[in-house]
């Protein structure tokens, strides 16, 4: 599943698979499992192990925390080369916020602003800037839980679908939020 | 990207990529853009589209709705048929509810206790039964917001990774509770 | 266990009763007392049982699980046939969200806004392409806590009363999300 | 629906029903259309009227307000009879807080105790003197959110099935609490 | 129990008071102390008793629980009338609510609506249906939380300063719910 | 109502009340009425003046702010003395945060941890530490929301009841919390 | 660190300082640790101490709690002077509340209407009333979460960069409540 | 007060500084003003500029965020190196979230839970798994909002005093997560 995982399951991995790596924890163990440990491919009859039929299966595709983190940089750049103090967020094609920065000296209300205007960006799948030209049309957009309609935000696509958004917030103008995102942007395709 | 997609793209879901997008918007379509509506991989330059480097790029995998409705239903059926009013809930990994089904009947609280049990299921790939034995080791692993140590959530798996939880809540005892959102689970290997 | 409790118990009635009931839970048996496990009719004279007064009761009316899973799915295939990813929504007369389906791709702001419309539909008993409308002469009506006034919900009645909501958000403008919400409605009219 | 119901449908109320419905609003109604506002029985060929079918129904049972707020002021007048100064708070088989009345003098903690006590017994129809003992087996139980195992709660039922719970709050001890909810509860019987 | 105890406390005093009171607590009481349980008038030197002066207190107005009822009651009964289902709210002036009554078949919007009504109402110590009008000089208001801007909040005064606010909810306009907020306000003056 | 109110209403203060005072608030006057600001006894026939029956009205008793403010000094400073960072924070009878103060470097916790240490103690008019011991017999106390049962709250009481509580945190040991908590205690009665 | 802390550290400070100072507390203290409780300077090899090197360093700069509160009691003496009941509340840069004065007979929107001002007004760096003509040009500013956008706010800087802000609610009019507020701002400067 | 800030203010700078600023806000401008965007230490007269005396302000230390990001990465990877799929976050000494980087693979409880071992452990200036310990003397320490005490959260400190915390979530044990978050510590030592 990454570079690190390995083809042959130890015995840990296999024993940290369903019922049984459950019983297996000693006492000194305290804390979470990782679901992901390895690949327990030859994980023999574990309650949850390798059943689910492909066809019930797909696909949804993430930056790498690699890619996002050196997005969120870019833009964090791109921001203090212009002096400007911004907080910049990665949000992934489901919502979840997957990088923060705050920047050193960004205002108070810069955090959640960065991470709602990725939200925004990356749901309907465009720059939070033409998304405010919408509400000419549908007001009430605005309203939807986890939205900001504010310039600063700014999507990331593969294959012409989205699966990110880049939110910067801080900066005196969302124009300006919207240029460092854009950086971020760029940054995954160099 | 679904089995309805087709290769070749519309002139709409090429207008419906990026900046592009948002300026052919005419004065009637108020709601929001489907950021999937098609794959428009021959899309012509738009701002967001097809840049990122795929080294960037990672897959997680999903149930799809149907399967994840399938898994849902079969609970339910599971425990009707034992007389017994329960909610269920399909979480994925990535901790977002897919399916919700309040079943008749059901008490009010089975509703979040369903979802937070499938929650905590998927996210340590182990069935809540299991996971509320590690409280002794670690009993403030409860404390973490949206999980629930009680018997009833089962993971669903794909090559040995969990991929999502299954909860139900209601029935006289959480063992009962557990037996159908195994029934879920089985649902999907059949 | 209270002056009211007479001798004459069922068995049954007793062991779902106060202090033998959780006497009698066995070790294995820790989840929750299903309030409505069988038909108690005959149970006479337990502490909470049978003694309200007709005259202080009244009816609601209710999709069954079944019904409301069958409308959300027609809606979601309405979708799906048309190429589009959303999620929907069924939520009662009183508020509560009964299903909820997560399509493929569908968007994350998507989740919570068929939900809300959902619920916006069936607290007015209207579709909520004309509750939009009524903000003219009413615009905070939209700060109602849990409403959302975008097209795509639409309301489902029995008897002229309305006793649910569907509602469908994730396709490109809401005319089309509430095209789904009606599919779902009709499909309980087959 | 009510007593008050007519069985022949005004104008107004015809309009009041689905489509029709909203276009008829003139400007000067800003408010909420009252959805169960008559029987529009003979409503001719609204959208949402009328159409779904019988088997896709079922029906909840619930006490009228009269009812509820019977019981409440027969908690609270039991508690001042004592001398103690408490909340007592109403809730339905859904979950739904149906009263509340913040008694003279009561502790503000009282306010939300007393709602998921009532939450609590009529999610489990026990008193929840009861149900704190449950927490022997299954600790976690109280982790569900919305509920309050400690006593002053107790379910309100009919033929058997639990249709509203009461909850009082406030008094030195919850034995005294439960036993004005349960003063609660007798109200209804006579 | 702390340097500052003084050895000299009633009995009363003492078994209210810290390490004593809580062993005093039999086994089966567990609930809270009532603050007000009597008037300890004679209590001497109690830690907490009577040690403020009296240039450091003030005193704050509020309706009787029986009043607060009252005036709900009269409320419901107006909208009852007139065939209106609605939730009737009081709420005093530190923006507690007192009372709530969720009328029969009222809908699931109302309950909140007919607090913050009411809220509103005693907030600024106007008729919400004023308030409205008061937005379009400072349109933000409505953005104070807890707050809602729409006819059917009234304020309830005495000597002229507001110690309450009632809201209604659920009827076809923001008019008539006012009018029976009204006319809870009303039933304070008979 | 203050020391501040003059017995003779101003022409202002008469327009400000009830539904005059609405009508009377011209374009530049966009923020609250301020609902106390002078005793409009002889007011002339507002709608909601001064028409409360006093049977209907009790009075609840509360520091004054200057008290409130030279209580959470008091605390602080006994703080400060001993080399402490603390938050301190005064909450009165019906839950509401009166005064809040950060100390400088107080921990992140501190704050909220002061609030409800406060919001505990008024509660049930005791000091946190005697009201932890409780939980011995009632252990899910603690769940009560708003609530904390850590040392470091002190009641504040007039005439035996309870009126407000004093929270202290952010000491290394709960007793030095309370220690200081009482000197804010003291300070009322100096 | 303050005027109170000593350049020889005792003993205790020693021990309260990272790994030793877990190890070391009693069994009697059961508090927080105070993160500042004094220079540790000499404190030898302690995990945490002394390591991060200056260049990962920057600094904030905050109001001492002393002038803060002395803002703050400025600002409710302004408007007591003027007979009106307000609010006062005091953010600093980093969004953190640090002193809340809510004053006699303050309506009860006043109190998060003030911290909510004194936010916006230190984010932007500008009076409120200020803040509210730009949303001429980008009117969804105010849908960022813990702002407000009434008068009433008034940042405070120092060498031209902002370190806090005051707000102030619940008078007539924002204009008066923005008086108030830079009469707290004035008596930094004396 | 950056190593971009420059010593003579442009007139840019000026002017968005105070109630000038908002003046000159073009109507393409509708970001917000970066209050840090420059030392206006020459600013004439803004309302609040410069006028704080310094006796009323402190100073508190920060990581930079070039420091925290480089800490949280060395901590992602040291989980990355031995396979270990977890979020990292951190968190300053005011609570407020600096960086997060939810790592691939991260199971979907495991991002709040960073957050909070960070916010725990510069709450308390050690590291998680001793504050664990901690709570068999005060185990309701636990009871504070935005706390998790499971190992895994280490404090940074300069000079002793804690101005950070990083907190790890997602390995199988809290000793691993908390190894991690050691070595995230360990990089800004270097």
């Amino acid at each position: 599943m990454t570079k690190h995982t390995k083809n042959t399951m130890s015995l840990r991995a296999r024993l940290l698979t369903g019922t049984v790596a459950a019983a297996a924890l000693g006492a000194g163990t305290f804390g979470a499992i990782s679901a992901n440990a390895a690949e327990p491919a030859q994980a023999p009859a574990a309650v949850t192990a390798d059943t689910t039929h492909p066809r019930d299966l797909r696909q949804s595709t993430h930056l790498t925390i690699d890619a996002a983190t050196r997005a969120a940089r870019a833009a964090l750049d791109a921001a203090e080369s212009e002096n400007q103090r911004v907080t910049v967020a990665v949000v992934d094609r489901d919502g979840n916020t997957v990088v923060t920065l705050r920047g050193d000296g960004a205002g108070p209300q810069s955090y959640e602003s960065a991470v709602r205007k990725a939200f925004t960006a990356v749901s309907w799948n465009a720059p939070t800037s033409e998304l405010v030209k919408r509400l000419e049309s549908a007001p009430n957009l605005k309203d939807i839980p986890g939205t900001l309609f504010l310039a600063g935000g700014a999507p990331v696509a593969a294959k012409g679908a989205p699966i990110a958004g880049i939110g910067v917030a801080g900066a005196p103008s969302g124009a300006l939020d919207e240029q460092f995102a854009r950086a971020g942007v760029a940054a995954l395709t160099r």
